[in-house]
């Protein structure tokens, strides 16, 4: 969350920057909304263009890994930084990104830090058009609570976080269903509130009254060493234990919980989504909707061959970025309506398997949720 | 907090490294605990040294600054990736550094960030002779509460972290007193959990039975843009707003404290320490325990001159690093003591104006809190 706003840092050039179609890049960039504190650069523009300015007098090279397959190439100034503006427009939303600084893999010095990929990365936040339904505003929030919750499968103490919504302390006697959320291959615990902003996009459903209040439970998903690429011979076992045998007791426990199959959701991204599937499927007397954001279908056939699906499950979500395979989303979405399911598909226009998809289909999902 | 330990990672070498003092370097290196995940780099051994290895194959010059005031230059290996050990070991405890990658200031890709100097720095850990008390441990956990309140006085919506002790959640008629904890100059307030620990020491100091089950609450104390060597300039009047006549009563209402006087303390490091004197002395009839953690003293002359101190104060705890200036604090409690104040005084042995002081002081002054 960035809680400081910074005043507009105009760049003053002797001539307009051409991108590669030859149309002119405006020069009214900014700093991203998720710079470290103080920090002029990286800048983005009206038009999603991003601009980065390192500070490496003595480097050989510089480029940052946005701006398409082979990143952005930044060049050295006078005064020892090196610039570069990527060469088109950036999707909206938050992108990922590192510098290579004479071959090593760094952060960007301006930006702020993200867990993905398995490493803290640097992260920029392209405006978006639909922003507001993340934004922070001067509404009632709920608060994020870091758990330390036993697990004996893996010996040891694990973390989650919990988004209790507005009010969840004022009546002591109110019980609230619960979604289990989950991030994507390379992320954890802290990337639905830090890239999602799933407790701010909560706020503001619940602000304005679409979404039941419910309490969001985010952990680590990965608990086995699988590498991307390797996710076919991803085994669910020791997470499926962790989540269904561990930490649901745990929250309905220490939390104010409809504990009933009817009032526990369970959604995720990506790998998150694989790991939803999975773990649903084989558990159906506890979870009732089922949300999967870029991450696969389940099919009318995955239906059929689940016993009691039909009885017990509310919904399925599905949903991904339109660079994404948003036919083989709707085409399946189609199929499982045909065959009676409770089905509703969603496709993030103009964005890529990336958090503004899901930021998005979380905003999606958590109106239908819990609607009894 | 570190979930996943490594194994050991022994560097077996042809002929020992000797230390400048002539002795040898003890070959034990293992990861620092604070390292990302999976990372084999940086890493201390049982004496308190720390080996760093950062990959950079095309740079001209690696250096770190951990390792006296010219820091640790690193040597480039064959395999590209620059290494090298601090020339003497490092105090116990956490340490802040960087590396300089090409005249570029870089985090070492190795090491989780913390934010410090105004900016997300690298941290490492150096196993202390008493790490116990800060450990996490299969003890009954609170929860560290991420809380977004209102503040007119400065027309934003701010973060504050609220430690709630084990068992808050099961017994909801039971109020508990509060300490308002602040960080240091250039930290925020994720400092005093990230760094610091303080819930885990306060869930150890709890579950032995040791410390009175209270609140932590922590908020970002520099609302004012001042720059490190400018403290003499520093205004209290804009952060004490959003403390006494934001914060508090918004905690007051959000939470189950116990809102009288005699229940509420404040305590800092560093320039939080300077805070906590300066606002505690001008609101006595809302603080009743004072803690300047190497944040300078209250001295006798402070009380004769501050109405009502006598009657209102409980508690006036100092402390510092034992390389800081112990003689002044013992001096000045020893003073204050003659003059029949209650006070305590804490010296860190071994340390200097670092968080193990501080991880300490908050150890030594919990139990000796809302003693009622």
């Amino acid at each position: 969350m960035k809680l400081v706003l910074f005043a507009v840092a105009l760049v003053a050039v002797a001539s307009p920057l051409l991108a590669e179609d030859g149309a002119s890049i405006a020069e009214d960039f900014k700093p991203s909304s998720l710079n470290q504190p103080g920090r002029e650069y990286p800048q983005v523009n009206s038009q999603g263009y991003a601009r980065f300015r390192i500070e490496a007098p003595e480097a050989q090279s510089v480029r940052v890994t946005l701006g398409g397959r082979e990143g952005t190439v930044l060049e050295k100034g006078d005064d020892g930084a090196w610039v570069g503006t990527t060469a088109r427009p950036e999707d909206e939303g938050f992108h990922y990104y590192h510098a290579i600084v004479d071959g090593g893999t760094f952060n960007d010095p301006g930006a702020l830090n993200f867990y993905g990929s398995v490493r803290w990365e640097s992260g920029i936040e392209i405006p978006a058009h639909d922003e507001d339904f993340y934004a922070l505003k001067p509404t009632p929030h709920g608060r994020v609570q870091q758990v330390l919750f036993p697990s004996p499968s893996t010996d040891s103490v694990r973390r989650a976080f919990v988004y209790t919504p507005p009010g969840y302390d004022a009546d002591s006697d109110e019980r609230y269903p619960v979604l289990y959320l989950q991030h994507g291959w390379g992320e954890d615990e802290t990337a639905w509130t830090n890239q999602g902003r799933a407790h701010l996009i909560l706020d503001n459903l619940i602000a304005a009254g679409r979404a039941r209040p419910f309490l969001v439970v985010m952990t680590y998903g990965m608990t086995n060493e699988v590498r991307w690429g390797q996710l076919r011979e991803f085994k669910i076992d020791a997470f499926e234990k962790v989540l269904v045998d561990e930490l649901v007791p745990y929250i309905d426990e220490h939390f104010r919980t409809l504990s009933d199959q009817p009032h526990r959701a369970m959604a995720g991204l990506s790998m998150g989504g694989m790991e939803t599937r999975l773990v649903t499927l084989r558990n159906l007397d506890k979870f009732s909707h089922i949300g999967l954001f870029s991450g696969g279908v389940i099919t009318p056939e995955d239906v059929e061959k689940t016993e009691g699906f039909r009885d017990r499950v509310k919904l399925v979500f599905t949903s991904c970025g339109g660079r994404e395979y948003p036919d083989r989303i709707n085409a399946n979405h189609e199929a499982l309506v045909a065959a009676g399911v409770p089905s509703t598909a969603y496709v993030s226009p103009d964005t890529g398997h990336e958090f503004q998809s899901w930021r998005r289909s979380l905003y999606e999902l958590a109106p239908l949720l819990f609607r009894d």
